[in-house]
């Protein structure tokens, strides 16, 4: 048993830090102010930011055939890349890019790699998944209404997805689409993934959707309908009905770099809360020396800490194992980490005071992201029942 | 011990129900299509709210010598106004009208009253109330760094004031401001509170503040500041130096107001979630059946009826025994009810899935709303504090 | 809405609470010291006491035809004997006795009052209730294995039951036994509760039951076995297959008083904090100026108060509207009073430190009535599923 | 990062899991019936089980020396043995023996070890060490009052001990005392340890001390006055003044056995709450499919995981980094296993009903053994205060 980072993993992890901390964090409050005025577009200092990084080798990190990394290697890369807003898409590595990178990666034909993963992998396009349905309930995946069904030597896209995070992106070029193809196919061989370049017509931006009244921007989260959408059966990843297989293998490392990025971004929250309490005076003492403080702060720096640990193991199980012997531990980690990255961050806010409630500092937004998480990749109910499921097999005859 | 509200309680809590209920709910989408478009215009089926509202004698229920009633019988009324946005509004009963015309109706002379108590009963004009600052602890109200002073028949302010609530309704065009006249008065006689036209040169709104990423149109939370604003010192309320007996009287009442509503809101987001969850089917079961879903709905009912139980007792005792006596359950519904509300929606929203953090329904918003009261009128912490004072005091020498 | 107490309930609360306070707290380390030689024998001091508190009128209060107390009136007085473990039988007041004593009042035949219930209002025997059962889950009843069926002029009673309270009391003469007599009869006419001498042949005390470790002497727990026991038929009260109507009846109030007796010694548990509070030292400070003491004080004071609000209109709407409207407010103080008790005794152990593990204080006895009603009368989870059955069928078409 | 175990701890684990789960489980009952006859016997099966282990070769492995395990190797060893109460002295691997035979070990004279260190890493005696005291709070240490001071040849022991573990055990004859021999020191000079035969004239056990009802027979927690003890000079471990110094070496590795220990017992209550929730039957449905109790089994899974990572962290980083590194480390683990512990097995406790109260189930006094850590070897909020102290530092000046 060793707690120690790869000399590798340390290395790059030193660096991603020192990048985010000296040239990402100090320029926050001007990408803030450039998106308040303009929402929609990427303020232009991200593109120099990116070209730094990819200068610097600290590109794409997260493609192990790239990088060489290993989710557990990779995973406090995340972490760091979770403290700020903008610092994942600087280093080419930001949801849910980077599992549309890995499925094609892993699954795409020659031709669709040349077309979407090239480019993606260059930072010029951005992509988009389409899995998650408005009148259903998602978590339950025999619910997904949208169909896609081959037509000739075309296929058929029809159904509303919502909660497509990237589509107001202005790069976002495609959209990977799950859709229904057979129903009379065993359960888990009744879905098809479908690349769909954003501007093929039937395919509808709805309406950009307010996650606890913020829209992410220059991200977003779309409703986007698709009517009749035709597109040519080459656009299958990896043929048809594998879509199950396939986002089996995109969740798991998925999960954990969103849940790695949540433990950064809550580490940067009880940085935050540290500063304030030694800082501010109330009833004349620092934050610090007023009621319940240390005890909130001790509380979050354990909960972070195991929140991290119960990641990285993970990742590890993940990485030696398989997805299969790691999913109890990865709903483990879907259920834990966002629970603790509320509480650390709304104790942060409260320790702010008023302020804490603003955008003046980075807490407000990073509730929101957090609490999101509660919902997104599935509820933390329906990981609970996974993980309850698994662990009562153990005691049944 | 008698748990019935009066029959004129009663009587007036089911007039207001049935109003929210049949006039108020079905015109929410289209009040909240109207901000979008236009955030800080009111949206025009206010008015004809208001008009109806009046008409039907539901007008300035808040104020007992216009209604009759009791804290304790206005709080049922409060709870259900609570139900929705702009329902204290038709009713002319919103925070911080209504404290500030109390204050108005206690302290002001006979020309405050006609000059601004007046219309604003009329609901002609709304009002705002500046007392936390931006770069002080406000909790700690011998913090308080602006400043009123009397300079020969006039009054001169200055400083910086944020969370100025309802600073951006179209219709602002008063505000008492709270400021520290005389720093070698005895304690709880430095401050004054002073009437100052909105458009008073210097004057000026910084910004508009944004509350977990919402603005809270068309009311808003600004910061704005004062810069030898001058005043006839005619405009002080009720003297110089009497600021904080004048807040002290503000607070008790309006702090059971914030609360009642809060308990409606939260019963709001109860009842939505019983709805959700007697409708929406997961894995081949309505979510009532699924998981500890039952035992939330539970947790909530016993919470919201425990924390109703407590501001009403908060209020009784207000009414019979008066401020001083009431200060530990003032502070304790402070303390309890945001926090009960806060999980009660959180709850609600967990239970609608990723719809629950859009604002199709109203609980995203709701939770801001709760949110907010954990630090607005006094950081939880800092009424933890004052009852934990009150209930060591009873076991001193 | 009335918050004040009823002159009688308070002139009664404030004599028993008088008494509890000089006469039997004082005393406690007395009573503890001679149980610990002679565990299962009532120390003589407690005939004292109850013949003082009967000259006194403090006796059988419980009884509304005796005290004329309502079940909102008898409340407070319930409050204040729970803070001693001494004090309920003191008065005559103690469970299940109390319980019993109602069944006798409202349902007995003549014989049956003479012969049970008139030693027991008078202090001379004690009675035990023989409802749950070792071997199935109780707290579904149409489990109830146990017998009681009719063979001629008697009636003939097999089974085990456990958790049979008062058992190990020396002066426990009689037990209400319920049982399955006609499970062909409709559902809630099966069972039938029958008066059992302690004597008869076949009934056999098995063990006396640890609760947490303690057999709370001198009443106990009790494991008792019925093998072929034979009553006379007029042993059966109110008439075979009444059992779980009677039950119904019995156990709202009986809820309302343990719930009481639980705020009472929350309420104690939290004067011992505050007094520890502010006379222990370590710091160099008392342990009320040390980190979040004064948070988890005024949490406990919110949580005590919320309870004890909770309980009195749980127990106003049982008189003023009947069991059958009062079911979810009596599942509901069944989940919230034991909550909040154990977590308010359980922070005042915390505060004494080691010594409040011990039984130099009351507090770790306390813990344990506390928790032991998350599952006596229906474990929590069961009352928050009525509870919830209750609300949601407001929402069914 | 690699979160394998060595081969040699995963092939010890394994061989102490297998004596466990075959030896010991299986006699447990065996051995509290034996007890409750004779509480302060040891069980004569204890001995037998002592040498079969110890023929094993499963004997005194907590002491590196003798295994070649590492802190984090052990801790997987001290997982198992939590598991059941009498597992950890089969192994001779209890506490207090285990810290005092380190402190012999590391400290002790070559006199010192003959005499004391080789019966006790025999198995021959126990021991016990006294610390905390009755009227002071320990937690501060620099409250204490007992006194260890020379006078000639020999050292003068005078003061009250309390919660001295192990006191009551039969074989019990040696105590480490800790007493004040100079105040005028510096503050961590100021304290001796001192080995005191039970024996000797002046050591009075004033009463062995029940924890929540408990004596944890045939151990048990004493307390013991010391009136004018006299023992020789050699007695003093290490020198006059190195109590402190001593202490902390002995608190980092004792903590991570208590918490691994913890863990274990933890676990053990999760199994039978999975056992109870797959084969108890309550309306019509086992318990695992009602309600939230899916949810509470992959909560306590999810906690029981982070706490075994944190614990195993904090042990790594004791081993590597010394116990100075890992000060926040070892109470961040006193601070969050006690915690998790409690909360699992009183999951465990109410999903086993009236039963899980009883001795039917270890979960009763497992519940008491987790509760007491809240307390024992510093409270959770002093441990919370230092984990703060250590965070804020990083932010000041």
């Amino acid at each position: 048993m060793d707690f120690a980072h790869s000399a590798r993993a340390a290395d790059y992890r030193d660096r991603v830090a020192a990048f985010v901390r000296d040239e990402i964090e100090p320029v926050e409050a001007e990408y803030h102010r450039a998106l308040a005025a303009d929402p929609w577009v990427v303020p232009p200092l991200v593109a120099d930011l990116k070209a730094k990084a990819r200068e610097q080798g600290l590109w794409n990190l997260f493609l192990s055939s790239v990088s060489g990394l290993s989710t557990v290697e990779y995973a406090p890369l995340a972490e760091v890349m979770g403290r700020s807003p903008l610092a994942p898409e600087v280093f080419n590595c930001n949801a849910p890019d980077t599992g549309n990178m890995e499925v094609l990666h892993l699954y795409g034909s020659r031709a669709q790699r040349d077309r979407w993963l090239v480019p993606l992998l260059d930072g010029r396009i951005r992509s988009a998944f389409c899995m998650t349905e408005p009148n259903v309930a998602s978590s339950d995946a025999t619910n997904m209404a949208a169909t896609a069904v081959p037509d000739g030597d075309e296929v058929v896209l029809n159904g509303t997805k919502w909660f497509t995070t990237g589509l107001g992106h202005p790069n976002c070029s495609v959209i990977i689409f799950m859709g229904l193809t057979d129903p009379a196919a065993p359960r888990h061989a009744q879905h098809s993934m479908v690349l769909v370049p954003l501007d093929t017509p039937g395919v509808k931006i709805e309406r950009m959707l307010p996650v606890l009244g913020r829209h992410d921007e220059p991200y977003g989260h779309g409703e986007v309908s698709f009517a009749d959408v035709r597109v040519p059966l080459d656009s299958v990843i990896a043929g048809l009905g594998r879509g199950f297989e396939i986002a089996q293998d995109r969740l798991g490392p998925g999960r954990v770099h969103h849940c790695m990025r949540l433990v950064g971004l809550a580490e940067r929250a009880l940085e935050l809360a540290c500063t304030r309490a030694t800082s501010r005076v109330a009833f004349g003492k620092p934050l610090s020396d007023l009621g319940g403080n240390r005890e909130r702060i001790a509380n979050a720096r354990i909960a972070i800490d195991q929140a991290r640990l119960l990641v990285l193991h993970a990742a590890w199980k993940l990485d030696t194992l398989g997805p299969a012997a790691a999913r109890s531990e990865i709903s483990q980690i879907k259920v834990a980490v966002p629970t603790m990255a509320t509480a650390v961050i709304d104790m942060s806010i409260q320790l702010h005071g008023a302020a804490g409630l603003t955008d003046d500092y980075p807490l407000a937004a990073a509730y929101t992201t957090a609490r999101a998480l509660h919902l997104a990749d599935g509820p933390t109910e329906v990981h609970q029942s996974l993980i309850a499921r698994l662990e009562l097999q153990k005691y049944r005859p």
